[in-house]
């Protein structure tokens, strides 16, 4: 099958690659449409030192066979499914679920294949139907829009204080969107007016990161996913204001962190999301992700669907099995 | 007057500077007992841009006048002060008090004169009595145990959980007792094997950094003053833990996020705290706050006073004016 391979830092489209092989409680999906995410592009730069593997873990696929028999009624249903494959065993899996396990495996990340590929495994357990009202089109972007949702299972996001997201991105503007359903002011803030126009489009008020002062917004969400990302989103947030990190990035980051003691700021890491909500805001089409597709992409041209989703300002590049 | 006064990067001991002028709503208090913090330290170091004048801002004292007649009752009484002075106007002076008036400014630290002096000036409504049962040798903690207590204003401290204190100093150990207080197991971490026999003789467990795993604590404060203990104490977090950082220090530090983002850890910046109860837990004799004293000057022997807070391993130097 085909296959979009990371080995040694290089990135291949492979024609040759094994149909993955399925064994108890897994389920092998063939993939419909699949998302690169900057996470994709950052694996490739080393970000996930040694990972050597098919990359992807955004996706809609369908059952296409399953390896336990009591699983028969998922094939040939259409899912979506979450990334972190957890031991199972320990308290961490049994209490708060596989994306803490320190053993957990995850789709295109960590020792586990992942989906820009004709075939990919994961368990029935991570699988979630897709209402039928929701395209392909749409539920591709199940992972990222839950990861957005994450930031609502850890704080009290209040829609009355001044909200800005730092980071006009792929994954940014899901933040900005999310965070905008509940009538919160968002200000999507970047560091090019040519990353601005589709925010504006979108309806947010918009801005330059320099374009404004030190203490500006009560809440702050980084998803810029670069080294600089965090220094200027704890600049722009006030005293006891709060400050959500987003981004993920192979390097390190240089930081003046007088301001976050001395300003008592909270920061809260936030990484995967609940599938179950982000489907159901999917198939109430309150969230135009649409909106963010700037290309689509047969897997047979993977190299040049890494290489547009890699220019700078472009959303979401979908590759298409 | 004496005072021990900063200019330029330079500490002198002047014994000619002027005995402070009252003004309405302000009170003149001779200073019984001060002590050099950490911060001191880090404001000759640069931490404070520019700042020009008398350092210092733990100290007990008893009010010698008063630039209000209705104020007269707090003449001859003992007491400690708060630090900052907000503009009592904006809405964070009338909301969450002077901590975070972006117009405030501080006792030693930031245009205001501190209390390395026989006389320093503070508003009224900045003291508090001292108990009588509290002497001068424990008063003098007042401030660095409130800055410890606010931790437990800022979040849940959980008495059950692993719990750790990266920086075994003046402030960390501090720190450490409080926590210890509701019977939370606390380890007090250091880099030498010198600085943890206070510690052990105070009751805690103790360990070197570097010997403990990745993960291996829930809770972790950081107070080491240093810029490498952020990057410690976010590796010794397990996933979705909490990190206090109450370190002030200039200079930069250079951080791989990544653990913070994926481990989707809490960090809570943590500054100046609530002095009435530090003072209720002084009273009650509930920290052995003296246990950490390790030397006292006169106020003219200042320099060698902070030469020798400023020796490894040293913590609560006293200057007595």
């Amino acid at each position: 099958m085909n296959a979009i391979y990371l080995e040694n830092g290089q990135l291949f489209v492979r024609s040759d690659y094994e149909k993955p092989q399925l064994q108890p409680g897994l389920a092998r999906l063939a993939v419909s449409l699949a998302g690169i995410c900057s996470t994709d592009l950052e694996i490739v730069k080393g970000y996930v030192p040694g990972f050597q593997g098919v990359l992807g873990h955004e996706f809609v696929a369908v059952v296409e066979a399953v390896g336990s028999p009591a699983d028969a009624d998922w094939i040939g249903r259409r899912v979506v499914g979450t990334m972190n494959i957890g031991c199972g065993e320990c308290a961490t899996c049994l209490s708060t679920g596989p994306e803490h396990c320190l053993a957990r495996r995850a789709l295109g990340v960590h020792n586990w294949d992942g989906v820009f590929a004709d075939y990919a495994l994961l368990p029935v357990a991570n699988l979630l139907p897709v209402p039928d009202n929701v395209p392909d089109e749409a539920a591709v972007f199940t992972e990222p829009l839950a990861a957005a949702l994450r930031i609502r299972e850890q704080v009290r996001v209040r829609p009355s204080v001044r909200t800005a997201v730092v980071g006009p991105g792929r994954l940014g503007l899901l933040v900005g969107l999310m965070l905008a359903l509940d009538g919160t002011h968002v200000t999507m803030l970047g560091r090019r007016e040519s990353s601005l126009a589709l925010p504006a489009r979108l309806g947010f008020t918009t801005g330059l990161v320099d374009g404004f002062d030190d203490n500006s917004f009560d809440f702050v969400v980084e998803v810029t996913g670069n080294d600089a990302g965090f220094s200027h989103a704890l600049r722009l947030v006030r005293s006891l204001g709060t400050l959500v990190l987003k981004s993920t990035f192979a390097g390190q980051s240089t930081l003046d962190l007088t301001k976050l003691v001395v300003a008592e700021i909270t920061v809260i890491g936030s990484r995967c999301g609940p599938f179950a909500p982000a489907l159901r805001l999917l198939a109430q089409d309150a969230v135009p992700v649409r909106a963010l597709i700037d290309g689509e992409y047969p897997l047979s041209q993977g190299l040049a669907a890494f290489e547009h989703a890699a220019r700078s300002g472009v959303r979401k590049i979908l590759l298409r099995p």
